[in-house]
């Protein structure tokens, strides 16, 4: 393998399903790596495997960007800073210089040689986003998710739900309901949105999220634009008579405590992207909402690749 | 609104870019929810909104099945076991039978409307699975993981890489490396891979996890099958050798405690679906172990949606 330092390595993988010949010592030495013969050769790139140890060097070729996959493992498996990244699981308490310090998490840096975002946008057909929904329950948050849902599956867009139910099940299970549990739950949906939207999906986030603050620093994760909070302007009272499941009624008996909108806040989204609300005291339908959303999307670019 | 209830709504929404018509009194009560006119109709389905009041009705027409945008938002908004998803960030502390109850999240229920896993693999054409990466550091998981990234875009397959830098940056910045915080390190990314694997996406997670506890708990929140576990079986003296960084040098110095491989042990996993490890002495190269990663994922079906 580290023969092949200095050595060009030249990859075909699209389409391939067998391979033909094998890492060896005589070809690697003529500056190739070997491999060839591969059943369907559709789209090349080349990887310059000459990078100096402990720097990947990138080389544009045909539209391809390679910092990969040059067949020395020392190299390309470290960062662009010349870090290795395995230091997660591996250092509890070393802080080496430059090493960036996020959190409680130290001795960490970006793995730059992944596939990027535009990349995978390009092959989408869109590009990712998050769509943040608040509102009170009864608001019709998830109607409109599911709504969007479907309708963006339609168009052949790829878009993913996060909602209180399909994440407590998971990821916050060891969450509760107290302020501090809330505002985790917050966080680490916004930081999950936040990696579905570079994967390139359109991701709805459909949560009652009450508090500014909360919401606000899930936006900050994101670029400008990419967050797109929608909040459900519904009165109250509207919610209230909706009420399926009497969980209003019973926080007005006082049986439930800390119920959004009856003895716990609901902090109004200052200047969200987009309000549902009613017009002439009619609110519209989860189509028309889902027409909006569209439209929205449409104009901003988030249904095209590039 | 609930004029609506016992009407049937249609909805056109592939391809659309305008609405003409309104949720219109007179057509509501026509038993039609007053939708019509869009610029292009591609596709049509039609959603029942006759569903008593706490119960979605599911209805199959054309191949779509529509549990929502029945225009009737309280109906709509309703799990399919009756209860409101939107106690999550309203009521603390209620429990209200037969709700279940996970972890320390009570009153949760899922969400039954949203698109099928099904549908979207079937329009990206692959299926959603776990790849996880298990290694020591050095041990190529990063290089593995960003090859076959690569590969898979070549091909026309959405994947995604989590590692310990962008989950550490962002989700885990809030977790250190007490064996408490990396055990819920890893929790957490199996719960988040779990939510790509759901979205259609190849997902591709590259961690130590030195654990096998840790692995397995991720196993086992998948489908069999959909957790495909890939064992870099590298010799601590190939991974030590090639220590880029000193890291190794560091722990054998004393300079580092806990550091998996020296004084921290790995487990090695008993029964993974992918060993990659020397043969006669030569370790495969990224290329390689990428052609036997997709010939894995052809041959169990994965790089198709159906």
């Amino acid at each position: 393998m580290q023969g092949c330092v200095g050595a060009s390595g030249a990859l075909d993988i699209r389409g391939l399903v067998a391979l033909n010949g094998s890492w060896r010592g005589g070809e690697r030495r003529q500056g190739r790596c070997g491999f060839r013969g591969w059943v369907r050769v559709e789209r090349r790139f080349r990887c310059d495997a000459s990078a100096r140890r402990g720097e990947v060097k990138k080389q544009e070729k045909g539209g391809e960007e390679c910092g990969c996959a040059n067949g020395d493992l020392t190299t390309a498996s470290t960062s662009s800073n010349g870090r290795s990244p395995d230091v997660e699981g591996a250092i509890p308490g070393l802080i080496l210089p430059p090493l960036t310090t996020v959190g409680k998490s130290t001795n960490i840096t970006w793995e730059g040689c992944m596939v990027k975002r535009e990349e995978r946008q390009r092959m989408l057909n869109q590009k990712g986003c998050v769509i943040w929904i608040t509102g009170l329950s009864g608001s019709g948050k998830s109607t409109l998710a599911c709504t969007l849902d479907h309708a963006l599956l339609q168009r052949g867009k790829l878009s993913y739900v996060l909602d209180g139910d399909n994440v407590r099940h998971g990821l916050n299970n060891n969450l509760g309901f107290s302020a501090e549990d809330r505002a985790e739950n917050i966080r680490r949906v916004g930081e999950v949105a936040k990696l579905f939207a570079d994967t390139g999906v359109i991701c709805i986030a459909s949560f009652i999220s009450p508090y500014k603050k909360d919401r606000d620093a899930c936006r900050k994760l994101m670029a400008p634009g990419d967050f797109i909070e929608v909040f459900m302007d519904v009165a109250l009272e509207v919610c209230e008579q909706r009420d399926p499941k009497g969980l209003y009624k019973l926080a007005r008996a006082g049986k439930i405590k800390g119920f959004t909108g009856v003895d716990d806040p609901y902090e109004d989204p200052q200047e969200p992207e987009i309000v549902m609300k009613a017009v002439n005291g009619e609110y519209a339908s989860p189509q028309e909402m889902t027409v909006q959303m569209l439209a929205y999307l449409e104009e901003n670019g988030f249904l095209k690749g590039t």
